[in-house]
């Protein structure tokens, strides 16, 4: 077999067998396929298009390019959860102690955040003390006694995955159903969980800003991982604002602690009692959503998540007293207030833009070797169609004295003001493959 | 500028400014765009396709991405004249001197061979002594002293397209219009001429098998040489098996020589005369291509053609008694022939296989670093439309003992002998922008 035939056969919209896609894959990962040639049949793949069997055998070759994790020794059904990404979206710190608290075991891995999105693995690493690299027999001794585990991706995950998005992001091939799909589900499989849960974003703070094209997109990894013998669900979710009040790392975590308090913020705590609902049907502990979230529910007021997340912060080295004391989190060096310039209603809270502002504050990376201010972020003050008076509070900045100015025009620019009332954008659109 | 976002309008389908096509050819050269997105871009180019102004701007900043030769201080007007690559094609040998026998001058690089086809400045060093690399006065000077010179590529001609072709070869890119035309065009017109001959080869042995699409190609470059304000003209030449009977270094001065001196084949006699009454046109030396075929045969059947190359071997450092004396080339080895194994006519010569075959020889090149065996070759005895017996003489493969038999197996392979009588392909075909 020849790279330069199977580019040839996809540039002139052939349809790639498993062997040339595998062949494509091998060879990206030993090396033997340039990049330069990887990115021009990127190209062709995304000009062209897959179908659903290229895209399926493409994730497959994907999974099995590098570790594939067995979860076995774990006792349970194990439903994994993955988002696409999101700005204020700190639903796994939530909804992975509300699982494990109604017995579905929780082994998840997340990532570390990149560009205007934030990630679980940095946001955990805000409490004192917090150890997100577990050794694997740690890691599933842990899931084994307290039905919880949440560490940072280990080991050798997809190294072709890797491979690929960084040519993907240079060479303006990123936005493509077949290799997005590809992407997400060749890690989630070789992850290890027997379900998986996609919370695939729409609006103007996600990778897919159109609502048919991110329902598309989920549909198509259902499939994907049906075809890998593994129930999956996407629900597409609103992300036209950030999810809840805050965005920066101890703040989300924070934020995330008051919805287990029971006293979180509306949409976050919607999101995260649907998400935890099908989680805990897909775990066959209830038989409907709706029982879901009654359990999910359930395991908020009577406290029993709380309890969850503090012997869960505890097993993995954290001071579980964040919970109850927040002033043991990272205080930021200075703050900075945004107020509003007119009378109205908030109309938009340019998603992309708080992110950005976020990643100006120095919660956020531009290059995977930046360091983090952990205790840096955004405490919005405003949600869309809030009523707002000229001088009233939009947001506080948090973070660096020298960063938090530069920030605050960000934010300020991110929000706009309308005479008329707003409509606010429905959180939960669709859920596909239930 | 982005380059990113440049990669993204053309996989979208859209037109390419000058200023962006511009930053892509600077980034390539500096550097500062990756192999990788070049290979993206090329993808997108060969799929979406450019305009005529797009192929224009791309062949201009190609041109202008090295040295752009000024030939002003040769008197008179400087036709070039670019074959697209066939098998036995040793125009340039023939013509250079007859076009130069009539007072138009001849400044003109040329290139060496590389896969199955051969190049002039290979062919030129088999003539013991020969110099193809020439400082550019002495060049000039030899111009304006006895009407010609022939080299090789000197200095620093459009890296920009070096750096594409390499790229273009691994990755599935090569066979698309605008990119063809900016490679040929773009060398052409820094090459320094005032007008410009195409020998656009078609069929078998061609880089463009078909005619119409050899017809299109041709007609783009005509109007990137406009454009560039250089008349250009492009003729359609057939080339479904190789031109004359020799293919190898020597061998092919050999026949050029034969035709100078009238005993040349057909073919490429009526080819040589054609190509030099249209470049005799050009350099407003004659009025119409038939004025032009008269003066080109009287420059021959007179002897000055022939005292022009002797003249113009000697001021190159070669020996000009070859001309009269083909012993004093260098020796092949060995040989061996090949036989016809039945009656009938000949059908085919695969020119693609027969310029492996003396690829095999020794006489041509794998990779551009192989040493090159200059008097290895082969002489055909037969051409299409020849009838032949069973035992004639079809091929003699002249080279080094080891390497002759692959190459006597795949010129046997090359042959193909039919029972019916075989129509011989129009020579030529079409010539545009005359």
């Amino acid at each position: 077999m020849k790279i330069s035939e199977i580019i040839m056969k996809k540039r002139d919209g052939g349809v790639l067998t498993k062997e040339e896609i595998q062949f494509f894959i091998d060879g990206i990962v030993s090396g033997s396929i340039a990049d330069y040639q990887a990115s021009a049949l990127l190209m062709a793949i995304y000009i062209r298009g897959m179908n659903e069997e290229e895209t399926s055998n493409l994730t497959m070759s994907m999974r099995d390019s590098g570790d594939v994790i067995d979860l076995s020794p774990i006792k349970g059904i194990k439903v994994d959860k993955h988002s696409t990404g999101g700005v204020g979206d700190k639903t796994t710190f939530i909804i992975a102690p509300i699982v494990a608290a109604c017995k579905v075991p929780v082994a998840k891995m997340s990532g570390r955040g990149l560009g205007f999105t934030g990630g679980t693995v940095d946001k955990m690493e805000s409490i004192p003390g917090f150890r997100t690299s577990l050794e694997k027999e740690e890691f599933i001794n842990q899931v084994n006694e307290i039905g919880i585990s949440v560490i940072g991706q280990t080991g050798h995950i997809a190294p072709a995955d890797k491979i690929l998005y960084a040519l993907r992001d240079v060479t303006a091939t990123v936005d493509n159903f077949s290799l997005i799909s590809g992407s997400i589900m060749s890690k989630k499989l070789a992850a290890g969980s027997d379900k998986i849960v996609l919370d695939v974003k729409c609006g103007d703070g996600a990778f897919m800003e159109d609502e048919e094209r991110a329902k598309a997109l989920g549909t198509m990894m259902c499939k994907i991982g049906e075809a890998a013998g593994k129930h999956t669900v996407a629900v597409i979710t609103d992300m036209n604002q950030p999810l809840g009040y805050n965005v920066g790392n101890s703040l989300e975590i924070i934020e995330a602690i008051d919805v287990l308090k029971g006293k979180g913020p509306k949409d976050i705590t919607e999101l995260a009692i649907s998400l935890s609902a099908i989680m805990l049907k897909l775990g066959e502990m209830v038989d409907s959503v709706e029982e879901g979230r009654m359990m999910a529910t359930e395991a908020i007021t009577s406290g029993k998540a709380l309890a969850k997340v503090k012997e869960f912060i505890a097993a993995q080295g954290g001071n579980p007293d964040v919970v109850d004391d927040y002033s043991l989190f990272p205080e930021p060096q200075a703050s900075i207030e945004v107020t509003a310039k007119n009378d109205g209603y908030i109309s938009q809270i340019h998603c992309k833009c708080i992110g950005l502002a976020s990643q100006s504050t120095g919660a956020g990376r531009e290059k995977k070797e930046d360091a983090l201010d952990l205790s840096a972020g955004i405490k919005l003050a405003k949600k869309l169609g809030d009523s707002v008076k000229k001088g009233d509070l939009l947001a506080t900045i948090y973070g660096d004295k020298s960063k938090i100015e530069v920030a605050a025009k960000q934010v300020e620019d991110a929000f706009e003001i309308s005479d008329e009332k707003v409509e606010i954008p429905k959180l939960i659109k669709e859920i596909i493959g239930l």
